[in-house]
């Protein structure tokens, strides 16, 4: 019955060793001089951001374009990621010719505060003590990210951006961003993303914050000291949420019924169906690239992401003024951030007069389309860049 | 930190008095003689079934109901709990005069083998060894657990039902019911069901047990015998189960966004969200009444379901000749077992020409709303049973 639960390996992660070292990153380091300002109260100093850029800045240095990460996502957007050797998330969107030209524009992807590939987070060494945060590392927040964010452009002289783009909690950071920073950002793509996070999301994310809880290796968060490691809590919060990103259709589509490897059930709890084995492989993937401490760190980031509740519970002062274009993307099976949240951001750019295309991708796809090669995404995104850069004078600007 | 995690209690639970000698409970035992056969291939002796009855039977025995209980009920159906002290989970609709009249029907509600309230499961006291089960407990089915309740009413000297009742897994016993024993079944009332599991349901059932195994109080499922017992896992796997019984609506209704004793956030893990403090309590509790390997075997149960593949893949087939009227009811919100779920059950029975209403109810409850007080779903049990009692001539035979 052994293979009935799920086989870790005991290996240390490879992303331990990423959290002050970052590889194959460049690593903006802030002193204490320059602290950030977080919303729990507390300054954070020193603290350091991991980047990637790709593309070259041009003179006028106005083709740089932001890219926000997902709460599993990192800096390694279009290039080998260090640690699981695969292709960088976004590969699909994000290269030379694709829809985010690196022939064109100059992109740039920070590893968000509260991370671990690199970025101050949970993991990464606290210079006070010489020893891991752990959860003495401040709780951060969306708003956290983005001016954590800021203060990279600012520290690599980039006084605005072309664009800013992500989805899901990347598509969270964009519209803070839009928010925060209106005089910063000319054009702004939030894809399968929300203003604020449902009941029921908060309620998933518990779930697997418990998950990792209940795993007694997480040792009240201090397992980096005590050589403990909650992987088996962390897969099967990973397994659980890997559920939401994905759809009823394209589960049933991939895998249906169907048995691994045999044509009639065991009749025992063995991975029987293939369904099963494959959530299993999610789970015990990610172990191997991701902090545990981080995943409740961002997971409560994305809980309390409320941008209406900064401005008075009214979504449309949170755009009032802007000047940027918008491109607001949902996909019609995505069930964690629907459609319906798309259009309440929508409705609020309206409400503030905002320039706003909206798109809504047939696909069964669920959640994760966003990171697929979905070609009608791919076509909208190099079409809303391509007409925002002959507005914003790129081609005059090379 | 302390408070992030569950606070679950180190007291035995009540649930494991019950397996062997279930209190507040009938309780019917079937010698060597009498082996359950199941599916898997091993005939089970001795076994025991623990059944809760109410109501009179008719001397025409001929109003007989059997509900059948969904994954974590238990035959406490319209009586105190022995463990919980609480009410039973169908007092909405199962009483003296209620839709389910225990002044008109005579009720039996038995325990499912494989569960663990009394009828033998993997918590009770194997014969052989004297000691508890655990995972040597043979793997059940559905089928299993119908093939025992008809040798249940054999034993009470009840040749057919006059209706067989139940939600979610009680209502795919329903379903297997009218498959198997066509001729002892006159009403059939399968509610928020489905004739087979689907990949997102089998994703998600998965998590669940993967989360109990995780656990390392779990001990490969010897717990009982080493005196462990993996309540955290049980717990995560209940909180992430009981998202999937409400409704995105019906979190956003009763919790939305609103903090627990608190008007602001307080950076930390501790439940901050009401619907955070909802879940922790909703996986706390169950751990005191339930077995977390009776958790694994009744979901496995679940999965394997799928009436159409014993009749060829024509679900149809599996209603041919059936003389059985049938009320099919779902519920808008339930996604668990959505409607199309439903419908395909009322195609399947109009293709055998069966007698059929279906009832789609509009609520914003989900799955769960087949436990609580639904006004329509009282409204249309009462009218299906009374309308089934006169063409039954109930009446003439008190």
């Amino acid at each position: 019955m052994a293979e009935a639960g799920l086989s870790i390996s005991d290996e240390p992660r490879g992303s331990v060793r990423e959290a002050d070292n970052p590889r194959q990153s460049l690593l903006a380091r802030f002193g204490p001089d320059q602290p950030l300002p977080l919303d729990c109260g507390v300054d954070l100093s020193p603290f350091q951001i991991a980047y990637k850029i790709y593309g070259t800045l041009n003179p006028a240095r106005s083709n740089a374009v932001l890219l926000c990460h997902a709460l599993t996502g990192d800096q390694h957007v279009a290039s080998e990621h260090p640690v699981t050797g695969k292709l960088g998330w976004w590969e699909t969107m994000v290269g030379p010719g694709k829809p985010i030209d690196t022939n064109r524009y100059f992109i740039i992807c920070p590893n968000v505060v509260g991370a671990c590939m690199g970025s101050s987070g949970p993991s990464s060494t606290n210079a006070k003590t010489g020893k891991p945060w752990g959860l003495d590392f401040p709780v951060i927040t969306i708003r956290d990210m983005v001016r954590a964010q800021a203060m990279l452009l600012d520290h690599l002289g980039i006084g605005s951006l072309f664009a800013v783009a992500g989805g899901s909690m990347g598509g969270m950071q964009v519209l803070q961003w839009a928010a925060s920073y209106p005089d910063r950002v000319f054009a702004v793509l939030p894809i399968a993303a929300a203003t604020r996070h449902s009941a029921q999301n908060i309620a998933f994310h518990e779930v697997g914050r418990q998950a990792v809880m209940a795993d007694p290796e997480w040792r009240g968060g201090r397992y980096l000291l005590e050589g403990t490691n909650p992987r088996r809590g962390l897969a099967v919060a990973r397994m659980g949420a890997h559920i939401t990103y994905l759809s009823d259709a394209a589960l049933h589509r991939k895998f249906g019924r169907r048995f691994q490897d045999r044509s009639n059930p065991t009749f025992s709890f063995d991975a029987d169906f293939e369904v099963e084995s494959y959530l299993r492989h999610q789970g015990i993937s990610f172990v191997e690239r991701f902090d545990a401490n981080s995943y409740l760190y961002l997971t409560r980031a994305m809980d309390y992401f409320d941008l209406a509740a900064d401005y008075d519970g009214v979504l449309a002062n949170a755009f009032k003024g802007t000047t940027a274009r918008f491109c607001v993307i949902s996909f019609t099976s995505d069930w964690l951030f629907p459609t319906s949240d798309s259009r309440a951001i929508v409705h609020a750019l309206n409400a503030s007069s905002a320039r706003v295309s909206f798109a809504e991708i047939v696909t069964d796809k669920g959640h994760d389309a966003f990171l697929l090669d979905e070609p009608e995404l791919l076509a909208i995104v190099r079409g809303f860049l391509g007409s925002a850069g002959k507005a914003r004078g790129l081609d005059e600007a090379r």
